[in-house]
């Protein structure tokens, strides 16, 4: 395994961590999570291609490109989440490991963070672990891996 | 008629055709389908501007573009379909002929599918004819700009 | 192909075409559509089988009697499309080729006529071509015919 | 208005009348009604065509003829009401005055009673006054009648 | 019945007929209806005592009143229609023949005037007849004073 | 109970039988069922009248002809369970036992399939016994008929 | 708490028990239920404000006044509970102790009956006890100025 | 099938069969259906093992006790049927023929009941014919049974 | 009345009063109230057997029980109050007074918990008063008892 | 201009401002208000008639009154604005500019705030400045009369 | 204040201004609107950074931007009013006041435009004045910036 | 942390695991996790209590106890994730971190197992994984415990 891409995507607004609202999102910002995430990464023998965007289509392309080049995807989307379609139906067509990730437990605010477009179309979901989950999306994304492989 | 121009615009990850999900959506690439219908387009006299993009905004932008400039429009709107309520501002604000189309029957999909904020705002919708559906779609364009005329 | 016998139906009220709101559907009567309906599908080598009924167990009747005759089904449902189960199950039992048609564009006009019972049974939706649509189906259905074959 | 026309038609399971529930309906027979209308209508100057059918389809051909025929109409649709999208298609392409009757009070009962594709369609309604209902109807689309004259 | 007293309530912004959006409720004033109502009245034997309030407590207290001293009893609840429990339960505690009245026929505009929570506490409705339903709503609650009689 | 006449009416489809997805409905034609059906019926002491119709209004008149004749009545609606008040109606004027029937198990299937306007008009519901239904069904009616006598 | 004043306000139709519908509300008046009250609020040290109103601003008036002058207030909205935000507000308003009272169990009646605006308003609710629910309501209302005091 | 063992359970208030209600659920004790359903067994063939609970994981457990030894089961799930979702899991595991029981109509009675999570999981549903559905459901399990030998 | 049974039941999580959540449910526990409501109900000659279990099949099984013992039930059903039908029935066989009880104002708390299966099973309902609740529901449980007395 | 009539009408609960949370609504009174508005009112050259009513009905007879001699009129419906469709209705029948104003974010409290049946009877809404909302709202009417003149 | 930086952001389609629609939007271009507002922002000591995208990602960003340059904030959100929770987001992060500002009265049109996710993370609203709303929406943003200062 | 006491609870029909659908939840035993559990529990410094129910009573005293003797709590609730408000209350009344698990990714089944109320009662949701989910919660749990210590 060692060397496996694996994408780590985020979603809107998540370059606003550590600023935004630190008593919901923690202190970190997102460069102190792709720091740690990159070294956990590592740790365990994957290598990671960590993106943020605040647009939907721009998600949309990163999801397909990880279609091609990835062992496994890793996928904050943020308020995305909850309004596209389009993020579902790219991740629909992507075959290898699929994590949706959210820093937050979504299931305990607004009514509207209830449904989720993304969580029918990966195989796995982790929220409310703040910035430990994407260590932890990475332990999962790399069984994952192995046990399809 | 005789090179009247046609926006053909492809919303998200219809650049994935031929790929994703065979079975529902055919083997034709885009390209494939790019080709034949211009071909097609020559062979009834109108001369096609073929565009894809997985940006809602981008949608927009040659939504606007094609109210200035083209003389018909068929817009396959993917997944934008359903959530997108900036594309039918854009719709409703173009004067030409205007065709929603779809490759699958997208009402004999999931319930989340049923929902379209493009339909309203266009003069015809086909679905269900696969790559069949654009030539079809071209023809039917064209008989709406000849009746407009 | 040649002689291919297509049904094609008309629900209620499709008898009054002409004269019933004629600024939504049209000026033709329903017999100018037959006749053109006919006339083209002889030039593509189809062989028209055209009824209309105001009774749901007549549409019934018939769409089970093509299910045994025909090698190709358009159906213009109109008010049975969005009530009619009883379809939906014949139609369901029908396998050869089978393409709902509408004159205008339901998805523009009152939210009952946006559910249709009718469309998860077919294989293809066109609306909102006004009588185009007729022709357009036909070639549309020959296709899908030639496909199966 | 001497022997204007006026269509009487009677929906489902109305020829049980005075045999089903009659504290609800009443005791009179649709017979009854009918002579009580009949010559009701005689008084006031209107020629009344009543009729009962069971069958949907039959009740669409009806209100059709109408339109070409009478100078009136009166529809009791009984069940019809509440699941007829073909009786409101029909009912909205006839030009004369229209108005949907009913014996008992529909909106003391059941829910699924309390929906009406007919009300939409007509100029008038009344419930709840039993066998007089008929005749007050046929004042009030006299009075319909002379107004559009 | 000679003498009967009757009484007939019109609810919210009645009092503004003739000027109030004459297309839909027509030019006739509340008083000419008074007027017409109260000679209509006079000739079946009845005598009426018309009021019009803009206040739904007003309402409630004009039904208690009518409970303890009318033989009959018409609405014209307006506004109140749809969204008065208040009058739902007076109404309940009325026993004399209770008739809702309607100009114009609530069930072809809005979805909010859909709803009633006066129907299920009256005997009959009577809508969409213009002016004219106040006649009619006349010889209708007094044939119901005739049958309870 | 020698000779007893029970009405079993079959709904729209049902006809298809043996043809229609035997996978969900089984081998056997309806011609089949009726001749097990009706020498289970010979045997148990009931003389069977067995039809089958796709139009509602037929079924309607049926219902109302059994109201008259029969001393039982099992009906399978079909697709009309979950659209007929006029069966529902007709059902509710009938005063001998009555069974509704179902060949597959209606609530393991669509969500449009779990409404039944037929259901609260029964005195008993049977599904998913296949064919087997008709004869448990009959012996259903019998005793139902027994503990009514 | 000698002499603590409580407002005991009545919503509409409440002036008619006794007489409306005797056999869920009970027999006695709204008379004896104040009498009956004020004996019980001697008793127990309460000096008791009781009035009755088919009005909702009078109601809110009243609200907003005890909220100046009450140690406590005890309402039974009638209707108005289901309806009116401006008593909710108005409550909302009050810091004294408040009590929702029914006479009959409202969770046991129409469904339109089980939403209640006044609810979250008020610190208790109380129903179904008939008259017997104003003296408990007082020994309620008096433990909770008690425990604020 | 000699001594074939089907499980017949039986959920939450049944153990009141003959006492509570009735005129709803008959006069046999639950000790009476036992009993006939017993001797029924006998005759047919079926050994029963006749249980009742008004405990949900009892109910669970006994499912799964079935799972493994029974050759069929049959279940009145009583109250449960309309809310436990682990009943529904219990026996999507059981492979033996299921079939739910209910004495009433369930359908004719509040919209609660007309929710169930069990139907979906079972092969057939049997509903109001009082006791008799007991020995009903047993010929129907020894059908089911025989069929997949 | 000396010495009339009436049973006490509480629901999940009640063990845990004075514990959890102080602030929404007070700091007594569940054997301080306890102790209180046996000292009212001595004062007032009612004898208690008060309870609580966790277990939806126990509470069942003891409202089933106070059915055959108590001259009245007051129950507190904690969250089973949103979800159970089981108790609802089990409340609905049982004919001494019954009376619903909670400490807080259920109203003013989330969505989910403003549906209550158990209002419309028992005679009254109280909430919001804390644990004064206990012993107001003893004095009116008395009253309820000696008026069917 | 000078001198033009504007009516600021406020409905329930306003005349508690200042002291009804004014965490919420701000430390000014309603009369604080009136004299800030009524001063740049005069200052912009327009004269105010400044009310405030508790009661739905005296609203509605000042709606029709502003609708007479106002040639603008502001209003803040307090919660009327959620639950009156007789201030719809009058407030339609009113030509002259019309402005719904709230002083605090409708949209960011309980969900019963987020509809208003007032808004689309009006010209423009404005919500969340505060006392604040008075003023602008004038300078906002003012333009509207210019417009219109 | 002076030369206060307040962002001005505009969605999708205002591009558009003056030619779509003008009936409903008004005839002014968007760069007359941003001349009028850029001189009335100088007058009242406000420098505004004016913009316009079709892009939601694009929004996002700027509102972001927004959020560390700017002392006030007015955004006309277009379309992405109605769907867009990451502008919801990214607006909920910014500290200084802001504004949501229509040119229509979105309330009076479409039914899914009475759905705002931007509305709860603004601190006023203000719809329906046109292009004269920018200029208020200046004079409201300048007042809330004082206040906060 | 050596040797703190984590309960992980299980729910119902999870004693199956390896025999119920292992296309599902794979062909690991529950006895197969458990041992997996306390491995890995060891391993990172946490004692083990692992427990399966059917029952939601247990569940909830297992999770009572857990709040009194836990470090940290991982619960698997089955089925009652969906319907249990109990498992809600008592989660709520449990300060340790708390992980809510599942084997199989809920959010891609049935629309009735989006529903969770034990979601908005936890710190984390960990879905989709399989039995290594049980590890890489523990390794969740511990970082929680840590934080909070």
């Amino acid at each position: 395994m060692a060397g496996a891409i694996v994408y780590l995507l985020n979603g809107p607004n998540l370059n606003l961590l550590g600023t935004r609202e630190p008593e919901v999102y923690g202190k970190q910002t997102l460069a102190d999570i792709e720091a740690a995430a990159k070294k956990h990464g590592e740790k365990i023998g994957l290598s990671l291609d960590f993106r943020q965007s605040n647009h939907e289509g721009t998600l949309v392309d990163w999801v397909q490109e990880a279609g091609k080049k990835a062992a496994g995807l890793i996928i904050n989307p943020g308020a995305y989440t909850h309004t596209s379609i389009a993020l579902h139906d790219a991740l629909k067509a992507v075959a290898c490991p699929k994590i949706e990730l959210h820093l937050s437990n979504v299931h305990a605010r607004e009514a509207f963070r209830r449904v989720s477009f993304v969580s029918p179309a990966v195989d796995a979901v982790i929220c409310g672990l703040g910035a430990d989950g994407y260590t932890l999306a990475l332990d999962a994304v790399r069984r994952l891996i192995e046990k399809r492989a």
